[in-house]
């Protein structure tokens, strides 16, 4: 099955290292794409750099769709253009929070979110709510450092999301942690171990949601709010 | 006071709408900028539409923060990219969705929304939700005509708009009725005349309640979610 | 237009502040009449307080709607007798909390508020709860003064507000704080500068939203819960 | 123990009717002193007749603690003060609509609620929502009769109700039916069996509540929200 | 009448303890019967162990039925099968969590729960969620002692209880505090004395409210989720 | 991988048509093992029902542990137990429902449920509210047949079935359906043949998720609620 992984943002350091991720994790009869679009923002850290990145992810999402990718995933971890997404595709749609969100209220029955900068914690935290995670989530924590400066310094990043990861175990009670951000895929396993404590890292947990309802036949419903976008002026052709 | 609304789709008959409207319950001393988008989708119908629609309106909302405006209205119901406008601007930012709850939870105790197209009602209802009137809300109707039907047979539409109205008084209980698209601001007076229920247009809502943030001296905070996005590649310059 | 704010509590000076903030921050053309009953508590901290006021303030209503007020506000941040003031009017009418939630809601995406004593937190979560902001609200704090001592040490009170200001912002992550008194609305301006946090006073967020629902024509929904009491034995002839 | 129940409106047979059904299910040692004031309204129906009543019955209260009572109800199913009459008293205060949530919650999984005007819907919406039934409650009903009709032609208020609990048990699913109006008290036995559905009469619910928190050693705290009121001008003296 | 108390464990200390609690606080007409199945877990400290421990318990339920039991406890801070005990009984059935936090609601606007285990912390807050009180619950807090550890050294146990009781009180601001384990029963007494903080034990909360329901005659609606269960292959006859 | 669905009841039929919907939708390289205990209730209906059934299956859980399952399956709609299998297990755990919802909630704005008999109506809408989609979910939906009756009649229970779908459509808005009991399975590819709604079943929506998740290495944390019971008398050795 062909699974394409959108970046929104253009940064493609961090789109290759999704999708080595991805490929760690994904099962053996899966085709990996991993894509992003050339003039986005470098990076999302708020909803105007998600407004700007996601028409130009809608449109790869379209170039999937004919491809006939059998899943695709919205590969940044505050979901952006999820819905719309939905309603360009006919395959299923997965977005990071989600998907690591899904993860953790499997398996652990209260969780922490570890994210980037402060502004982002109010973003992640309505995403927790409307995927009915607000009882199960204990806290979402920012260990305040920029998405890109997760790549400049990654020793100096770990060090700052292991301390936030044993504050969360601590302080907050929580039996898992949920990574707040595509760039940090690559510490999880690392965190996991030097913690003990279970790490959800947002792209691994994706690629296997969006896999299992690939195999499954669990279509996108196009019967309501996701049906296909209305032809009109202003739109792209189909 | 300069007042700007953007009208996110590129229809320009429903901006002069909106801009009429929007003179009609203006304070005297408002200067009411209407614009709109040149290519965006001609109606917003789900949010793939959005998401076409936000970059090129947010770019709108930055010049209407160069040019001083005290106040800028998202002139969409769906509300579209409300936050990343925020993000952008200083003043305060309204939209008509936004603008119409909070003044229907101010006026009645149990209201309904009329839309136009069902696969719109559950992004209301979660707008309604997350605008804290979950429990006042009744129903979100939708009367199943395509937003650029309401200008094409204005007389049909009514017909469907005071049938939906009468149905919210005596099917849901409700006490006002908030009408559910920009396109129907035109109607709202006729309406209540002709069912004896309160109607809710959200133009006319957000100028209200734009021009009182902006005279009470009430900006947009910019301590957290909604600080200016960061600068980035990507991102065209402040 | 005719704004009548009461202050359910029979303390001159606090109504004669109300009113100076009131004239300070309406409109040209609004006519403000600042009145308190009589005989009702000194101040209002707690619900036993509350309903010794109500009936007092029901009565200035019904004056105030014989005498044409295009809106009422009830000047007290608990929001007392909120519901019954508008079975008594048509003009719309507005709490203090209540116009300060939506102020808060409407410009920042996270907000905390400060009060006077611990034992009305519970009370303003309640509203907060109620005006559908829990997800957006923080942390009520209290200062444990009581309210008449606002009046009589200024200067302390403004050094304890400051300083639950400055505590909401870096304990809480708040973005904006709701003063939760209307017997702080002379230090909000002051408390903002010195803080750097947009500071909400319920005063000024209240007479704004009360002249915006008025000159929108928005008025109290007379259709259900908020229609005229019913005439009967035990109650003022209309 | 002495039981004060408090009508707040100054119908006498209705005060008379919840004492003689207070007395038909109270416990051997129980003495039941069920009072009302002199000047309330007839009934309550709605925000203000509350306001209108609170204060009066706020001084019985007081007068109750006086005399030593062992717990207090307020004996209308809106619950009018019953915050305020907890800061009054030491003892356990119930409040009907209260108690028969409580019931009902602890006997049948999902329940309705049967009422006197659809004007009163919302606020039993708000009060079974307050009362953290609002997963469990499936709908709040009016039969449209005014209060005082029930005693005016019982047999005509009897067959109303035997309707819309029987709609309850059909369309809403319920398995219990709650009468939402102390002055049905007389009639529950009688609907129950003509029904086969359990239906909850507040009055006999808030009885037995009130004097099983009593009899528990379950006072009012007095640490908090419901502390003493603080002496004031305009207060009452302790 | 008879009221029956199954404690699900199989520690006859502990069901002995319970049962003296219960016939401190019952009315002079009730006698109490306190039992526990013989080989169940010796605590219930999770799920598995409430699981393990139901089977027996709801095979006492239905004895107690035969033998005309007026109500039914379940003497466990878990409730583990409540929901299944009153399929079982035709009378009602009360839990020790769920007693305890419909006294905290009806005599506290703010309470904190202090159990045993940290890893039943969730367990409770989601009992605490379903309850209605997840608005008036502050906190559920642990002290980290085992359940049988409190018999083994209960000075010990009773010193830890305190010391949480009063972190309830002045860190969250707890008015009241449920004592979150039936073996705390003997010491709810002195720690309220103790500490100034009304201590609700669930023993006597469940006893109260149990007599108070089978006085009031409300029983257990078999009308829909708690009817009978169905004969079938599997199940003991009735 | 072994992955191992538990049916909870006794009826080996069931059990039979669960492991071919399973072995169907599996990926090549999953062993399905498909069990029930000899002894429980032929079905599932209601909490007693339940309660009945778990422990052994518990103990199954505990074979398939030391057997070394990658996964385990709760296969009853009604979820039974999952927090104890949680629990006993360190694999991940899926339930029916929980799976089901799962998926509902990845491809479906809005989604209704067609279950078997009323008195699950309860059971199941508590559950939706548990994994967080009470928003997304419409209704819950009975068709009032026996589990066991599906096997009977099947096409009788098909009719019944696709009506209901249908209804969902028509009346709740619903975008998909999910099949509320665990002997539907067969029956979903035709249902969503013949009515054009996307139908989720829950033993193929499980063993996706299941298998994703022991794919992707989320195993049960261990940290919290869900470690291993503690050991003690009345537990079966580990």
């Amino acid at each position: 099955m062909l699974l394409q992984l959108v970046n929104p943002n253009s940064t493609a350091a961090m789109t290759e290292a999704i999708g080595r991720q991805a490929r760690r994790v994904a099962n053996p009869g899966t085709r990996i794409l991993a894509q992003c679009p050339p003039d986005t923002p470098a990076s999302i850290e708020g909803h105007a750099d998600e407004a700007l990145s996601v028409p130009a992810m809608l449109a790869l999402i379209r170039e999937g769709r004919a491809m006939g990718a059998a899943a695709h995933v919205v590969a940044c971890f505050d979901d952006p253009g999820l819905d719309a997404a939905r309603e360009e595709a006919t395959a299923p749609v997965v977005g990071l929070c989600h998907a690591a969100v899904t993860v953790a209220m499997a398996t652990a029955r209260r969780f922490s979110v570890v994210t980037t900068l402060g502004r982002s914690v109010p973003i992640i935290e309505d995403l927790v709510d409307r995927y009915g995670a607000a009882r199960q989530c204990r806290r979402v924590r920012a260990v305040e450092l920029p998405v890109l400066a997760l790549d400049e310094d990654p020793a100096h990043a770990e060090a700052l999301l292991e301390a936030a990861i044993r504050a969360a175990r601590t302080e907050d009670g929580a039996e898992a942690v949920v990574l707040g951000c595509a760039g940090m895929a690559d510490m999880a396993a690392r965190l996991a171990i030097r913690t003990g404590v279970p790490v959800i890292d947002g792209v691994a947990a994706a690629v296997k949601l969006a896999e299992a309802l690939a195999a499954g036949g669990f279509a996108t419903s196009k019967l309501g709010a996701y049906a296909d976008p209305r032809p009109k002026r202003g739109r792209p052709a189909a």
